[in-house]
């Protein structure tokens, strides 16, 4: 089984919950730019919410890219990531409309913490087919980026419960972790391929 | 004609469908956990019918990939599969709304049904393409596993009205059934074929 | 340039348009059969222009399967098409809750008018690019069925005013005689091409 | 790193931006003409709307042609264009419910001159992948449209507190510019490529 269409459902369902999320932007009534105000929270919740998908996608990208084989643990650790994603709108939502309340913002840590761990399933459903010597193996290493975000993650979750401004500053660092793309696959690819669909090296 | 064009058309019908059910999930006016209590339903339906659309991406997935050919018929036929999956949405936010009535229990398995009707047509339309002596048709074998889901939802319809444990249960196992990948095809097809575009061996 | 992303980009929008349909079936209140008896008609409609869209669908994979090179004209004719065919969901949610009144009859007839006079100024445009001894020009011949179809919908525009059950059965009748699928491409290759990404022949 | 799945990305997330727009137009409960008259300025917002989309998706898939390699850079500038875009729909209705006051006027502007900006920065980062004596390069030359594009956006959102009027025909303007497709990168390659994924001659 080739990654090809795995990739093709994932971008396909990673692009529409990206999208989707801005319908719980509702347009406002009035035609002022006051209209706007009670849509800031919604907005920052947003643009959390999509840099962070964003992440995953680049993620996932880099990562399939020195992958050769699927097999059907990989198929299903996908879906499971696929899911955890699929309740980001949800959260985002919640979370935007209630102003940051503790509840929302403790749920959306959970959903990002079970995301992580799906990524992190996925790794090593990967890695179970590619084998330890593969560049994935190499790329990922001791993984120390994945641990430490679970880290902040659970602190957050945590930390919503005293202060929903130390809980949103957890879920910020681990964007920012990852805001800076993963370069240890590009590391040990080295060079950039040239534009060539099915090949990897 | 070949095969790309319907995957990526059905790649992005399944992912849409996926992705829109969680939209039956309404962010809730509350801020506290307990708001999410009238959810319990509606995201227990989302779960099961994610899963159910996860087997048909897999089995979609697994099945065209050992198809070299499609027709006329196989275009209708993949269309009518997706129009029935297209209803899944649907009867989920039903069902999960009315915490599992009888009616919707029904409903819902009457639409998996026409779902699983619809996959029978698709391959038998495709083993009309590929022939008797193809991949396909050594890996479908007798498809015990199609002909068994079909009778459970059957009986799963019919003990909705009756009870809506029981009918869950039969849909539940159904998923379980083909939860498990569809090994059919990966053991004739013998080892995983490298990442090729194109090639199908 | 190739036609690779004009048909993944195609097959996105249309992918979403058949499936955001199924939106306006909104999930009833009661949880008897009773309550979704108000539906009928959406569904009706969601059937109807269901099949249509996958009319669209069959036919532009038909025609792309036989062009080698899109011109700037064929983007925004591709762009057109898509525009009208992107009001169907309106229309259709339009036409279903209001029981096929006048209006909205009318309106769906123009809707699909103007999406069959896109697809022809697609076909001119693509036959600009490939020629008139192209395999295109050869499969699409004198379009009697285009031009059959667009009487149809002025007729049935027409009949709309007079009769909801007339108007409807020139729409209905148009999607007949197109779910035979368009043979005038397959006749003229004779074979069906191996599943060969990039290869046309 | 190859183009292949930001392509497929960025038509996904453009794809569903495009056609979710048009969710903003609600089925009217009236079943007559008349009851379609308060959407006609949604109608004219979409159709702007819509072409705007359609001109990104138009030279994002020119750019694309004549690029070979992908940076992080890249990917993240692409986000951000994709993220600008993504908040299209939501002016789109702002505007059109409002009928084209003041502030949504303003806002929409500024929208579209935050994507245009991210275009330039997914330009640049492009240039620095591709090198100065690269095909984009060529192509792109001193960029006089994009550069007029952004002055026009500026005047008409500050014409948007005087002259509605005034404002809307600065946005229609820019998209008269670029309807006329991007025939610079055309003329560089000075043939149509023969379609063959991954080539780019």
């Amino acid at each position: 089984m080739t990654t090809g269409r795995l990739e093709t459902f994932s971008d396909g369902v990673l692009a529409i919950i990206i999208t989707i999320m801005v319908l719980e932007m509702k347009v406002p009534h009035g035609a002022e730019f006051g209209a706007l105000k009670p849509l800031i929270p919604v907005l920052l919740s947003y643009v959390l919410s999509f840099i962070y998908l964003g992440i995953y996608w680049n993620n996932h990208h880099h990562m399939m890219h020195v992958v050769h084989r699927v097999s059907g643990g990989v198929l299903w650790a996908n879906l499971l990531l696929l899911f955890w994603l699929s309740l980001v709108p949800f959260v985002t939502g919640w979370m935007g409309e209630n102003h940051f309340a503790p509840a929302p913002m403790a749920l959306y840590g959970v959903v990002l913490l079970m995301a992580a761990v799906s990524y992190t399933l996925l790794v090593r459903a990967t890695l179970k087919v590619e084998g330890p010597d593969s560049l994935l193996a190499r790329a990922i290493g001791l993984d120390r980026k994945g641990k430490l975000s679970m880290l902040l993650y659970v602190v957050g979750i945590g930390a919503s419960f005293y202060s929903s401004w130390l809980s949103g500053a957890m879920y910020v660092t681990v964007a920012l972790i990852w805001l800076i793309p993963d370069r240890r696959i590009e590391r040990v690819l080295g060079v950039h391929p040239a534009r060539n669909q099915g090949h990897v090296t």
